[in-house]
C-alpha cells in the first residue's frame, strides 16, 4: 500500500494544467506520473473507473441506467477489452490511470500503478463522469468553489435519498456539498443543470436534515469546508454513489481508480452540455 | 394478424386527448381499446416497447447506453417482471399496450392485444422514449409538424450514420424528418435540444445526401410528407433505430408494441426536460 506520488522533474499536478490529455496519459503509462490528477488538463473531463466481472456488469449497467444523476456513464468497455474508444481514444484502461485500487470480497487488498497483471477476459470497465467537469464551468461563471479555495477534497455525505435498486446493487445517494452565496444559487443551478451528463442540477438546497445529513462539519468522505455568512449549502449527486453501492455488495473482485487519481479524457467539459 | 382497432362507443383516439394515462391504460387492459394511441393523453409521454430474453438484455442495454440519442431508455424492467414502477406505476407490460407484435428468429409471427400467455421469467422489458414528446413542445412553440397536419406517419429513413455496436447489436441510425421553415430552424433546435431524454436536437439539417438519404419522397418507414417552398428537411434520431438493430440480429424471441400503439406513461413531456 501507499504508492508514492511521482511527477516528472519535481513538477506538480498544476504544472500540467495546459497539457493535452493524451500527452499526460502517455507519461502516466510510462510510470512517470503516479500522483493525483486534480488541476491537470484544464477544460477536459476526468472520469472515475469501476471494473467488474462480466457476471455483475448487467446489474451495474442497470443501476447506472436507473440512477443517471449520481452515476453518469461516459463509456462502457467491451467485455475483456482494456481499450477505450469514445472518451479517450486508444487509452489502456489498465495502465493510463496513475493509481488503482483492487478490492476482493469488498476488502481493499492493494494499490497499484498498473493493473495489467490482474486483467482477464471477463472484466468490464465503467467510466463515470465527475464533478470536476461542472466545477470548471462554475468558476468560469464566477461561482466560488470552496474546496478549491481551501485546497482540500470536496465534502461528501451519505443521505436518506434512496437509489433505485438493480439486481445486487442498492443503497442511498451520496452527495457532494458546495456552499454557495444565496444570490448565486440560481446561477449555480443553471450552470450545473446544463450538464446532466456530469451529475446535473443540485438534488437539495439548504436544510441538510431534509436529506438525512445531521452534521455538515463531519462529512462521510472528503474534507469539511467553511460555510460563510450568507452562504447556503447546496448538494449535488456524487459519483461516490455507485462505488458505495458496489462496495456494499462485496463483489469477489473489483478494480477502481484510487481517489483523486482519475482518467484524463479527451472530452472537453463544454461538450458535456450537448 | 390484423387485430381490429377498437375504441369504446364509437370514439376515436382524439377523444381521449384530455384523459389521464392511467384511466386509458385501464380501458386498454380490459380490451376496450385496441387502436393506435396518437393524440391520446395530451402532454404525457408515450413509450416504445422492446422485450428480449435476459441473455440479450446486457447487449441491448449497452447498445442503448452507447447510442442514447436514438435509443433513450425511459425504464428497464426487472428480469421477469411485468410491472413498471417509474414511468407508469403499476402498469402491466403484457396487457396495458393496445397491440403487440411477436417476432421469432426475426420473423413477425403474430399480433396480439394481450401477451401474458407468452410471458416467462427470463424476459426483460425496455421502454424507449418517443418523438411524440417533443412534437407537443414544437407545436406549443408554433413550429409546424407536417405529418400531424397531413394526418399521416412521420417519414423515417435509414442513414449512413453508424451506431456504436454493442455485442450482437449493430446498425446505422434511423432518422425521422420534419420540414421546418428556414427561419424557425433555430427554435426547432432549441426546443428539441432541451429534451435529450426523447432524442434531443437534430442530427442533420438540410442535405439528405450528407447522411446517405437519396430520395426524401421514398421513406424507409412511415409516409412521405410535403416539403414546401422555403422549408428545410430537418432530421432527428429515431426510436426505430434500436428496433431495426434488434430485428437485424434475429433474436429467437422478441415482443414489441405494434407501430403507433404505444404505452401511455404518467410522465409529463415537460418533465423530460429535467
Amino acid at each position: 500500500m501507499g504508492v508514492s506520488e511521482i511527477y516528472p522533474e519535481g513538477k506538480t499536478a498544476a504544472d500540467f494544467a495546459a497539457w493535452k490529455p493524451g500527452d499526460v496519459r502517455k507519461l502516466i503509462r510510462e510510470g512517470k506520473i503516479t500522483g493525483q490528477t486534480s488541476g491537470m488538463c484544464e477544460g477536459y473531463a476526468q472520469a472515475n473507473l469501476v471494473v467488474l466481472p462480466k457476471e455483475l456488469a448487467y446489474d451495474f449497467l442497470l443501476f447506472a441506467q436507473r440512477n443517471p444523476r449520481p452515476c453518469p456513464l461516459l463509456e462502457v468497455s467491451d467485455t475483456g477489452s482494456r481499450t477505450l474508444h469514445e472518451i479517450a481514444d486508444g487509452a489502456d484502461i489498465a495502465r493510463d490511470i496513475p493509481k488503482y485500487r483492487i478490492y476482493e470480497h469488498g476488502v481493499l487488498t492493494g494499490e497499484y500503478t498498473d493493473v495489467s497483471d490482474f486483467w482477464n477476459d471477463g472484466l468490464v470497465s465503467f467510466l463515470i463522469g465527475c464533478s470536476f467537469s461542472f466545477e470548471g464551468e462554475l468558476l468560469a461563471a464566477d461561482v466560488p468553489v470552496r474546496q478549491i479555495e481551501e485546497h482540500c477534497n470536496v465534502p461528501m455525505y451519505d443521505t436518506s435519498i434512496p437509489c433505485r435498486s438493480a439486481g445486487i446493487f442498492h443503497g442511498n445517494m451520496v452527495v457532494s456539498m458546495r456552499p454557495i452565496p444565496e444570490a448565486l444559487i440560481p446561477r449555480a443551478v443553471l450552470v450545473t443543470g446544463a450538464m446532466p451528463r456530469v451529475h446535473g442540477a443540485p438534488v437539495a438546497i439548504g436544510d441538510p436534515e431534509s436529506i438525512g445529513i445531521h452534521d455538515l462539519s463531519r462529512p462521510d468522505y472528503g474534507d469539511a469546508v467553511t460555510i460563510k455568512e450568507g452562504e447556503v449549502p447546496v448538494f449535488w449527486p456524487c459519483g461516490v454513489t455507485p462505488q458505495a453501492a458496489v462496495m456494499a455488495s462485496k463483489p469477489d473482485f473489483c478494480i477502481t481508480h484510487s481517489p483523486g487519481h482519475m482518467l484524463l479524457t479527451d472530452v472537453k467539459n463544454v461538450l458535456l452540455k450537448y
